[in-house]
């Protein structure tokens, strides 16, 4: 059975100190797990973009969601979409926050 | 922004007492809340398939997960992938559980 645990440190990336991601993948879904650890932040995060499709649920923690000009407070258990190419960020609002990222087609530049 | 409160009505279904879902989609990405309030259950659900890839999140409580004739324990955290067309399913081992069920394509059939 395809599974990663909670736990496990298999494709676990340190993105920076005290944040790291753990993914799960099939040909065209990748499910992402990211752990900050670096919150609250002063000031959102860089905003990105690509040309996956982006559905993000909120584990734990809080964070302001930002897509174009738009901004958002979300709380655990709360989803959000993100269109292909839009430029989005977040700023945590907590000490630990966990998203769960999901994306089509996957993200190679995180194999 | 296109997103979904964890306490929205909009866009829930209960699928039978005790057992509610809330999704958001982009074009080929879905994400369900599946909210389990029925367990533990004596045995497990009906095996069902379907062509779209998933991969599902366990965001709390426990399940045992069934893929073909493999079965596993899941605790939160936990992550597990279901190939196109395999017979898969669960049993609820803990009175409330709660999954995130994401899938490309979207499941046309929960719209």
């Amino acid at each position: 059975m395809n599974l990663s645990r909670n736990d496990e440190t298999a494709n676990t990336f340190e993105i920076r100190p005290g944040r790291k991601r753990r993914l799960l993948h099939t040909d065209r879904l990748m499910m992402v797990v990211i752990d900050f650890e670096d919150g609250p932040a002063a000031e959102p995060d860089t905003p990105h973009s690509h040309p996956h499709e982006q559905v993000t649920y909120v584990a734990e923690g809080e964070v302001l969601f930002f897509i174009g000009t738009d901004s958002r407070r979300l709380f655990p258990g709360d989803m959000v979409a993100v269109p292909p190419d839009q430029p989005h960020g977040i700023q945590l609002m907590t000490p630990y926050v966990r998203l769960i990222d999901t994306f089509t087609p996957i993200r190679q530049d995180f194999l």
